[in-house]
């Protein structure tokens, strides 16, 4: 099956705090995965379908590690293996469902999609600071109604803050001030850099923060195709600058994480995190950062949501016109089209025929 | 056209109750039908689409046993001729929408969809019960968001009532309990059998019975494809056998009626009906056996809905696995296709190419 | 693209009070075009779709006369012309967006919808009353889920006030009226017509004019097609007629305006106005008209959504059934038709294999 998704990749599928002794059902890239904790606290992602008559197993129950399906009582280990079936004593060789490999990092929960072989955890990307105790964060997932190009689209372009978050994390001078972007291919990484010197510091961060003038802005893009994305902002009073030994404690440190996962062709699972390393202990400028982020969040989720009807009802074929802001876009859907033909040729042997 | 339905059977479209003086819409295998009864009582069934400007006549109002269409006023009589139209006095001679027969025996409005001169009443199956003076019956229609092929897995294969209807009519020992599968390929029925004996009496059966023990619990299907679905249920005290007479007056029996009618490819009419020969005016009986009933029939109709979903959006190709619980259900299926076949040919001569 | 829509042909895409500073949103023959007026008031069609990202740009703001996108801020003259990109100060030279020529006329904006080449604004048909000081009007427009042609239909042959308008517009002797229909292929006018004389007066007349008896009634259609349709309605009491110089004050004068205008293939805008010579200042009356005639129009939208229905989810190639009500509807469908092969000519010449 030929999809739009790089396969052979690992996903976020959930935050840990989400996979627990209830299942859950989540799709990613188009495929139905139940995830539960053992009793160990290992978590654990299946094949969200019997190998009977396909019913869900994450509308069933677990009996201690054991998951019991809740149409005719198929009951599966943590390995996928069918142990039990209702009526007889032989269970059936074949009676499995899959097993994807799961791992738990940064306080996600990590899923390959693709052929297990391939599945290496080292290659999973970091996001340190969601689960380092030098750091506060916040976070949350929103579902999106837009197929996940639209959303890489949109993150690599930060001059979209000018409009789209206007009063919130925009400012005229993002939209104004041009980028650099660079593009490391032997590791799949697209760098966007955006540093705004002598600017108005948008409520995002003067609320946080507490700078009360005018500040220069960094926002350095690190995107990992085809899920992570980081956004290392820094924010300093005019002027302020890391010192030669590398000390940077003038200024405020913001990491914004998005995970970014296919669901089906046409929606997405939007999870977004913010931790920094200031007024860690207020609760009053966490619970503002979460509200201020989700809002912004949303903003984009209708955006892309609208969008998405656009391409959907509308002629394909439509030539969009790219302009320099663009450069970091363009050069994430080139390693995410080098991904999914990668994935393809993995599936599809190249003396196949199609 | 080409469906998955059988043609040339006839299939139960309604109660006798729900067809009156007013006019009711419904699709029967894909062909949108409207009943009325006559002034005389007589169930009529037209097709639902006038032959001026396919309006519903569903959406129309009877004057007498005419049928006057509601958007320009073609008037049909009850054997579906058009008697007038408006602006002229010369009707159309090929003015007429097709008149199905129908039939109404055992509390059911039966029609028959297909070639009308295969048409037979002698075929329709039998519900006695239904319509006797020595049974008192409960019932009710549910309308099922998936195919009908679903339902007829589902009822062929009880040992779902442990798992899904735990707590109502399901207990541990059904799906332990192995059965026994006939196919009557001459008159087209499929048997299942399971004889439980010195079991738990799910409350189903205690609370209607009064019955305070164990029980000896028998289920005998009787599946006559494509619609009528008989269970033909005996409880008793554990030991209680019927006599060498026949005579069975120390058990209890239940006959559960279905009528599984396709609406569309994807949607079915879920007629249900419960009817016992104890406790017969016992209201308190009837009342807790059609809330009882309905609560298990709409706990399948969740997850059949479900299983649609999962049917509808996934890769199809997905090989299923099959028990010995199954051999009733497969045995339907194969009967159903055939059925299809059969009917196919009907439409289509040998001799044709497709 | 093939359609089934008429283009190289006017439509009206809005009342001009629904045009303002405000953004206006709407499709009309699948086109998704963004109206509002210059700060000197002039009415605007661009295309919906920003040229960078295809964001809606009916979804942004306008500064002054400019049209700034709300996702990247690419900015847009009322000619379509992109003056301003976001990061750079050279502007693509491709970068625009298709302008519509829109006339404002008779109370409406009418669009262009196909070559800019061929649009002349002397082939509006005009509607002069609605706009005129000497005629008051109500109007509305009602949303209509069905494609136009059903609504062509509706209105060319009235015989349904009869039946889906009894007791509003509608009175037996509509439907038992014969019509006459005239064609002027020249000038591309249906023109129906059917006079009755000594019949009841329906409420909608009787009471908006006073009358207390039976009087004449004229209904004399003349649909320009696509998108006009005029009904010229004449009530008086019975026997007043016209005087020899074409005085005609005895008698009440209705000119009942649609546009019918195809929003996507399979929904509609449907607008209705209802100018009136008589009570020109009882606001009783306006208030009336307007509530009346907007019940009328959804009786018609109800009962065309439901046909849509029926052509949407039944088989193909159902044989409708015409008699003489149906020559004017009949004669619209031919235009109408030939209205479509002309404006696929000139998308594609004779030359061009598809």
């Amino acid at each position: 099956m030929r999809t739009d998704f790089p396969r052979d990749q690992w996903y976020v599928a959930a935050y840990g705090g989400e996979v627990s002794r209830r299942l859950l059902a989540r799709k990613i890239c188009g495929e139905a995965i139940v995830f539960y904790r053992t009793s160990s606290g290992e978590p654990v992602a299946l094949a969200d379908r019997c190998v009977h008559r396909q019913y869900r197993l994450s509308a069933s129950a677990l009996d201690g590690d054991l998951l019991v399906c809740g149409y005719h009582g198929f009951t599966y280990d943590s390995e996928g293996t069918c142990v039990q079936v209702p009526g007889q004593r032989r269970v059936p060789r074949t009676a499995r469902v899959k097993k994807y490999p799961v791992v738990e990092q940064d306080s996600f929960i990590w899923v390959w999609i693709g052929d297990d072989d391939a599945a290496d955890p080292k290659d999973i990307p970091r996001a340190p600071w969601l689960a380092s105790n030098e750091w506060t964060t916040v976070c949350g997932m929103e579902p999106l109604a837009a197929r996940y190009g639209l959303l890489v689209d949109n993150l690599l372009d930060l001059s979209h803050e000018t409009y789209l978050h206007g009063g919130y994390i925009g400012t005229p001078e993002v939209a104004q001030t041009p980028i650099t972007t660079e593009v490391d291919e032997e590791h799949g990484i697209v760098f966007v850099s955006r540093h705004m010197e002598d600017v108005a510091c948008p409520t995002f961060y003067a609320k946080s923060t507490g700078i009360e003038g005018r500040i220069d802005r960094w926002q350095d893009i690190e995107y990992r195709p085809p899920c992570l994305y980081l956004l290392h902002s820094r924010v300093a009073p005019v002027g302020v600058q890391p010192g030669a030994d590398g000390d940077d404690s003038g200024a405020f440190h913001v990491e914004v994480v998005y995970a970014i996962t296919p669901e089906t062709e046409t929606s997405t699972h939007d999870f977004w995190a913010v931790a920094r390393d200031f007024a860690r202990d207020d609760e009053s400028v966490s619970a503002f950062l979460a509200e201020n982020n989700r809002t912004v969040v949303l903003q984009d989720v209708t955006a892309l949501n609208l969008l998405e009807t656009v391409i959907a009802t509308e002629p394909p074929g439509y030539q969009e016109l790219s302009i320099n802001i663009d450069t970091g876009g363009l050069a994430a859907r080139r390693m995410l089209a080098a991904q999914i033909a990668a994935g393809d040729t993995t599936r599809a042997p190249a003396t196949a025929t199609v």
